[in-house]
């Protein structure tokens, strides 16, 4: 995989990946260890939610999001992961749906305490198969440059 | 445990729950699957990053920040997560961490369209057994009215 330093990205760049597959078992486990909410786990009580159905954690979405990121062709140098801005999760993921990454670069700068780094802001859209949006979020970055 | 509505809320009130061990084994299992920088699944690469060490996965810890949820005496009546607002990660999530859950309420209004339910925005902070902060963030949630 191509490694993308601080000096490689700009401004407007986008990228896509994917499809995950979201299964109904994979919805249940990660529901049960960390989001045990009876309509991310129990198929009868989630048919009475809100949703009508089966639904996943927004804290399971995210981490998709994440395991999307590294399905891209190009992989950023990131020290570390410095917060998040406006999450939001307009539908829920469901069981079969298969998700797809599109990230649009918003926003670059140098460090101000270490030359050897930079800050990335980057938007990041979690779509399923019928192009609604299920997570939507923007994140700030800690990025390499390239080394000497 | 007891299930706590729209109406039993009110703005200030706080809680806390946890702690929550965080170990060696589920900061890889958890990067592993969702986010395999090599700085969260192997020592010796964790050792020459910039926190000198094995970290877990910022994805990782707003799902252990979700599971600490589920550990307070009290439940909301939760019926969706809307968003999240300015989620930092100030320091990283660190092998045998005991990490802590503390909530505050916000916010809270009627929801305009639906009699049923409300809007509820929490401030959540997961802090490791020095006191330090590893999560800290702000959620919207939809939260069911008492039903009649």
């Amino acid at each position: 995989m191509d490694k993308v330093y601080f000096e490689d990205v700009s401004i407007g760049d986008r990228e896509k990946a994917g499809p995950y597959k979201l299964s109904r078992e994979e919805i249940v486990q990660f529901a049960t260890k960390f989001d045990p909410e009876p309509f991310h786990i129990d198929e009868a009580v989630a048919s009475r939610s809100i949703f009508g159905g089966l639904t996943a954690s927004s804290a399971h979405m995210f981490s998709v999001a994440y395991a999307l990121s590294h399905q891209r062709k190009q992989r950023l140098a990131v020290l570390a992961a410095l917060g998040v801005e406006e999450m939001e999760f307009p539908n829920p993921g469901r069981p079969g749906d298969e998700l797809t990454f599109n990230m649009t670069i918003l926003e670059k700068r140098e460090s101000r305490s270490r030359p050897d780094r930079g800050i990335i802001r980057v938007q990041t859209v979690i779509s399923n198969q019928n192009g609604e949006p299920v997570v939507d979020y923007k994140l700030k970055l800690m990025v390499a440059k390239r080394p000497e």
